[in-house]
């Protein structure tokens, strides 16, 4: 009897570990006699044949997983050389290792690609299937991935109640940056905030549209004088209009740098050219862990992933990624289906024109439409300024 | 018959609407037959005479106030000058005003007994009754002060999260900034994240501790090489031995600039001395704001503290703020008392040495015991790396 393993890649999020839930929940229901291992951080654990024993998982262990941000097996963001893709398949035959799942974004799923590719040379016989997993949403062919509807309802109802805060006291220009270098799924999510068209976000500024200094100074002067509070979102990749990041990355080591503090930098713009107060807020990692605001249909979408990738491999499919094909928005209805792997090896999936507004500093309804069912509700609010 | 005016000073909280709701529900349950007026963002309303009528504020309404961020009749934080308490009390008599409720931090406390005092002068009766707000609990006398719990449940929920996420994917120094520039209630609440010992926060820099960039990156490298990831939260009001800001004001217009940024400079100081990835967080008004990570027990005490307040105020009380007095924390039980307002004009309750670990960054169990039950249960989570 051939083992099963699990392993994680990339940036954890809210909901990785319900897609991790699902999987072990589908394998033990199978009837499955082998073991079921995880690779401890990932495809550090795979290469180092650094292995979980989650065999006993109990229904109680797989009930709390589903709700546990990060990844509770341990994730890396590496990637692998040649050889070392060698040493990780040695390490699978040599646990008799038969299954492959691996749950990760675009360059998680190279890396499966790469691993099913490597192995196949071999003539060993591991089935590999990827788990969707990211917060971008930039994974190509599926409508969107789990992850990312848990960071949207993050994005979306913190900057309602910060629209809240300002309009209540509208002293001054408050500017939260979003991830996403360099697709702008999440920092659109902002605009799902609005109850009403005079609502913040006021301007909503994408990694997809080239970024103009002078118009959002204009831009910001016009909502100031409109409403005193105004309340701006921002990608943390902006770029200028040959293509270079509004703002340099920053705190590089040897391999690697973090982008941001654009909400910083726009902030010291607007009150340098402007003369208006201005604050930038920061939540980085805080919106793509929070479990507080996660999404309950991501929450399921997670766990539903898990399950299909797991019932797939265990029927001996190969070299493939889990997708959500969307049948209806309204009422919302999806089937799991299964993408070629080389489908969606490192390729992003962006924003596309049609979400984007002509104005270039919002969304389009259509876009609004298709993400309201991933967010679901928001909390209800009151104001009697108006 | 006389007419009562609530109004809203400083910073919006998650909970300040519910006192708003608490004082409204408390006057019509009164039989009260007179006007509910709110001063139009605080001062400044009574100041210019715009108020909002919210006599006949239905049910649903104060239901709804209960669960609404920020604030919903506006508010305001500019100090006033002394020719300006006689514009408003000339405003109070103009509209028949009896009664006055504020609500507000230290400095708003400070505003209201300059009404109360002016009102005197003039031989008017018009009885002033405080309402405490604030996210720093830097308010002194009572036991605490609705809006900080749902801030501290904000810093504690959110640092589990981030430390569940650090944990699984160790590859880097992660810093959140706190609000509370001279007080560290807020910075300290974040020791609430942990399960275990081993659990970040590894590190608390409070306020109330002077900063020694020296000793922080010896702290950060030990801590770096026994976790691996670092989870760490700072004040933005950290200070140096001589009591400069580690990080100066910034963003500063003509009336007033931001503190902040702490978290940014303490991360490009790890990356650059000790060559670690560091990335610095700041959720900033996303942490005083948030509906999702409000306290239900500060919704409560809130909304009781509104009730506590109107009921005073009806029965003729003048020159009160309504406060906690905490009978027992295990059972949690408060009582609500009225304080003198001139205890409480303009002083900051800093976190007192108790509560202050001996290391200098970390908080002491006894801080932890008297937090806890005003914070409630955190999310649970699960992780298999240990």
């Amino acid at each position: 009897m051939k083992n099963i393993i699990i392993a994680h890649g990339g940036a954890p999020t809210a909901v990785i570990n319900a897609s991790l839930a699902g999987a072990i929940d589908e394998i033990k229901k199978s009837g499955f006699d082998g073991k079921i291992f995880a690779a401890r951080y990932g495809s550090k654990g795979l290469f180092t044949g650094d292995f979980i024993d989650l065999t006993d998982t109990s229904d109680e262990e797989i009930a709390r997983l589903i709700k546990t941000p990060g990844s509770a097996i341990g994730s890396s963001r590496f990637p692998l050389y040649d050889e070392e893709y060698e040493q990780i398949v040695d390490n699978l035959i040599k646990n008799n290792i038969g299954y492959l799942l691996f749950t990760g974004g675009n360059g998680s799923m190279d890396g499966l690609g790469k691993i099913y590719e490597h192995a196949l040379k071999r003539n060993t016989t591991i089935s590999c299937i990827g788990i969707p997993k990211t917060i971008d949403n930039d994974i190509k062919v599926t409508d969107h991935a789990p992850g990312f509807a848990s960071a949207a309802r993050f994005m979306a109802q913190t900057c309602r109640d910060c629209a809240q805060d300002v309009k209540g006291l509208p002293i001054h220009v408050v500017i939260v940056e979003a991830m996403g270098r360099n697709a702008g799924w999440l920092t659109a999510s902002a605009a799902l905030a609005r109850n009403n068209k005079n609502d913040g976000p006021h301007l909503i500024y994408l990694p997809e549209v080239p970024f103009d200094e002078e118009q959002f100074l204009k831009d910001v002067k016009e909502m100031h004088e409109k409403y005193g509070g105004v309340l701006i979102v921002a990608s943390e990749g902006i770029k200028d209009k040959n293509g270079d990041p509004v703002c340099k990355a920053k705190n590089s080591t040897s391999r690697s740098s973090y982008f941001g503090e654009v909400a910083s930098y726009l902030a010291t713009l607007v009150t340098e050219k402007l003369g208006i107060k201005a604050r930038g807020e920061k939540p980085g990692i805080i919106g793509r862990c929070n479990s507080s605001c996660a999404s309950e249909i991501d929450r399921k979408e997670a766990f539903l992933m898990g399950k299909t990738a797991a019932k797939a491999v265990l029927n001996g499919k190969n070299g493939f990624m889990a997708g959500i094909e969307r049948i209806s928005t309204e009422p919302y209805e999806i089937k799991p289906i299964l993408i070629p792997i080389e489908d969606v090896m490192l390729v992003e999936a962006k924003l596309p024109n049609k979400y984007i507004a002509e104005n270039g500093h919002d969304v389009t309804d259509e876009f609004v439409e298709w993400l309201r069912p991933l967010v679901g509700d928001l909390s209800d609010d009151i104001s009697f300024l108006d």
